[in-house]
């Protein structure tokens, strides 16, 4: 079992993670980890606090001379902005985000207690944890990646971004579509024994988990409401060189709550964002009376971004499933285990 | 916490399910339990299995003189057509269903091993399970309910239907979607404040865990990714009578995580049933031979069932909520709890 | 991951389990299954309960041909002795038992509501599991025993009888030792990295949650307190054909927090049942008047009976060890990861 | 439910740990955290590496401007002694420690990689985490607190030091027992529900997590093994001031796996430090020749400092008992629901 947590607030000292349960012998690449921070920070359309911030994990615990030891491995990145004990009080919550619901949950009488951890810097830790598992999966020849297939309904890149310039023109925001693609997933993870071991619902548990997504579609997604059973179900096939396989992938690599050998395909959809230049209707939380919501620096559009964090989180994801599956404390192990099973399955 | 576990095959004795940390001093209303069981086996388009379970629920722990001690609840429900050890070998995997990877996953030569479990037989049990929750819900004045939007791209009543006709007549299946609507909830279940313990994060993972699940979104869901956010976003009102509220309900009852008062608001896809019966190409996974694919008893579309279904999950993990956020051993104590709470965030 | 779940009160229905995560392709043997719940029922000193309960275990589902299919496994004890709803209020709880914390608790004012689950008839459900855990285990050459140390402060067999015999005069009852030995446990289970890792904190945790067991020991135990390290400490060894070896046992086979090959031994202390013949005093939970507490049918003495639900607990907390480090899905993977651990950690 | 991950290696750069759960609001008082983390490092009988390290315990996260937000609490423990990159390798295991079982589970070739991590100052992030929650605690009114009661089965202060200096002149260590009590718990937290939940068992389970314990107790503990019932159990009282209570407290403040408003009573043994000056006998297990054990800075005693550590796993899971039973996300909150309940319980 993998697990992980994280903490941090947007402008606190820093945004921390601890991930338990990685095997030992895996060797860090901490370039290859700030290139996974860096990309999270890109995209068209993003705002001001992505220059501020040069996002760059330290690794504190779990790792010697490069290689992880099997034991907890602490991840650490510095806030720049850092000032969150003298932040001015707000009291005005904007529609779409944690802030209203945050205060009566928690007691709050200003919503930036709710704000600064309810803010999407959170994704940042768990990036610098999806990162430690994109070089685990890469040890099994699995990798994760995102595409940004829409924004504001546009599917050509042009226009996407013409609709950012547009929403960034009217102090607004837009929303859009990516889509995540892991290749190289054995069959198996995952189980239909029990409702919380489908690989499916694991990952549109995590991947719903993510500020601002909406919807989560494996495969065809919503397309299945409108298809007839025979034209959409992936007829099986063997040869000998690639055992079984398809030659569709409508189930977008999962059936029966398992991966099947075939990429594993999901789509999710991203709202714009809460925060709006031009403030939408709201009310004072400490005096109830009317006022419009609270503007803090905000993205036009990140949906790019959060194709970054949903590798990440699936990255865990897969991480977690192929521990389970395979057992093991050590690289080692974990591949003599993988190889063995792989092999078998084959004949 | 509550937690459940399940078990039974489809043509096991029973199947059965386990539901832990129910408070004490729940009134257990059999009759209406039944009814959830019987609503999951209507809707048009179901098949020949329907007709020969007449599903009835027996409690067989934790329930004393019909109220609930506090201890574990055991449900049971018998299954009629019981022949488990007596079921001929089957080798020819069904696309789109557990079967193929079932098998290499478990090292099973005969498909029956994992379909035996994999078959939708088991949502029984999770709805014996989330029968009990909604008395529970009740007593809050939390519903669930469910409804079929649309079979095969047919949003109207007799069209669907004959989308279900011509895909029976065609030995076919069709998929389609349904509406999810929890309605009383009140603000602040779930949080921003871990990945996990976000409500919808858990909601899409519970529901995604139903057998053909695609798709799972939330409020206006894929139609937010061709959305600007001013737009969208539910503006703040706030009236003495009803404390915060909304006039619009584009995030489905769902902000930061969290609930927000509104009701909550939920569709899923539904794929077409993988059981056809005019077989789609498999492979023998014995003798590795071009096949065509097994035929089980199928229904033809089941996607109210699944809606039922889906509510069932839904109560569960709801009530999972309620208990998390207000504590209590007793209904008394819970009800104490969450009226002093719901009574404090109106002033 | 192993889970299970239990129900069941001891006037109820049944007591029943589920047990999920047991890989496919176990043999189950009904018969060495009941032997263990009919170990359960014996021991000098025990009550008339035990003449009415015949406990014979049903698999109501998880099994098939007499497999294990890796599904959840239900399993059904009936009670002879169902009568429930029948009986009669009792209001003046027993000292040492969990009579008034539970009214407390669960806002009872009948501690029938809370004996009836508190009831050592619960450990029924966990016999079950452990038998199929001890079927697990077999397969790798584990067993556990456990074995009658002291009654009463006696040690020896005759003595101990006449403790018991003493206590059944008196209408009181007496307390023991016993110790639980696991043979054949490779090193490398549980783990030193985090706190809940540490297979002696699990072992402790599960031995700690059978009823009235109030000390867990490892190894040297208590005896450790008033030792000097170099007297104590086991010192390390290896031959070809052993590999590494001890020549002492003190560390009862757990060094930081992990199976180190050696058998596992661990002594628990059992305090005398609550229930007795010639009650204490007590109080009425409702008139709040002085009284004396409830007499039920009880057994004088349990220890030999405490040692085999010892067993069945630790039974399923190495299976669940076992199944977290060499993973895999059948029985067929889990030996195959098996072996090629043990096999390596010899060279 | 609250949770908690520790991360760090013994000279690596920090001891950190991430506690998740805790409610809004709770006032963060930095001096007695830091209180805490002294008392962990004092005892007669410490070695050098507690004049290296002034532990003192940063706050990363979770807290603004003194009050938790309800958000993860992050924790930073450095280590003076930092030089994890530059240790020298080592191959010659301790007999008791987890060196040799560490490599074999984790393919290690050097025992560094296991007892960095395997190290008691591990334990500095648990108390660190522990500290919180005695802060919790104490806004309740509950305390708990630890007492050296033997050493080297010497209980008389002075005696007890002769015993350390005996073993500090021997290159040896010595073990010994301290007393556990915690004041102020209210009745009925955990349960007999599920064996989970029971509060023995779940301290027991984090009591025996810390290293070198070998031995826990409630109560009489192993005194109940020589006892008869009636002379041993609490009988119970009842007063309109104090409501339900006992004359003694044999139980050590927990029957049928809860609280029952005594104190809470437990005893631990630990064993002599597994280094010793004077090293035994082992195998390097490169070579698999005989050898002498590694010696590296060691304690000649730390029983007191165990105790310290068994403070804070203690005041972690009756925090966790506290919030589960009281539910609650802010301070406010949770003193509501508690009050009720005290007060519903008196009468």
């Amino acid at each position: 079992m993998l697990r992980f947590l994280t903490a941090g607030e947007s402008h606190g000292r820093c945004m921390i993670a601890i991930l338990e349960g990685m095997p030992a012998g895996l060797k860090i690449d901490l370039k290859e980890m700030n290139i996974e921070l860096k990309r999270r920070q890109l995209g068209y359309g993003r705002g001001d606090r992505m220059k501020i911030e040069g996002d760059n994990v330290d690794i504190l615990c779990g790792v010697k001379n490069g290689m992880t030891l099997g034991s907890p491995i602490g991840l650490y990145v510095k806030n720049s902005d850092f000032r969150i004990d003298d932040l001015i009080t707000l009291t005005n919550p904007r529609p779409g985000h944690a802030d209203l619901v945050g205060c009566l949950k928690y007691g709050h009488e200003d919503i930036r207690n709710v704000l600064e951890r309810a803010s999407a810097r959170e994704t940042v830790s768990r990036v610098a944890v999806g990162a430690v598992c994109k070089l685990f999966l890469e040890e099994f020849g699995i990798s994760v990646l995102s595409e940004v297939l829409a924004i504001g309904g546009e599917k050509n890149k042009e226009k996407m971004n013409k609709k950012i310039d547009q929403a960034r023109k009217n102090l607004d925001t837009v929303g859009g579509i990516f889509s995540l693609t892991a290749v190289g997933v054995p069959p198996g993870l995952g189980s239909y024994v029990a409702a919380d071991r489908r690989l499916n619902a694991r990952l549109a548990g995590v991947l719903s988990s993510i500020p601002a997504i909406k919807a989560v579609e494996f495969g065809l997604g919503t397309g299945y409401a409108s298809a007839f059973g025979r034209a959409v179900h992936d007829a099986i096939y063997y040869s000998k060189d690639k055992g079984f396989y398809r030659k569709t992938n409508n189930a977008g690599g999962i059936e029966g709550g398992m991966s099947n050998g075939e990429p594993i395909v999901v789509r999710c959809t991203m709202k714009p964002i809460a925060t709006v230049g031009k403030p939408l209707d709201s009310v004072d939380i400490v005096t109830k009376k009317s006022t419009k919501a609270a503007v803090e620096r905000y993205d036009t559009c990140a949906v790019a971004a959060a194709g970054v964090v949903a590798e990440s989180v699936m990255a865990f994801e897969l991480s977690n499933a192929m521990v389970e599956k395979f057992g093991g404390d050590s690289m080692n192990e974990v591949k003599r285990n993988y190889k063995a099973y792989v092999k078998g399955i084959k004949t």
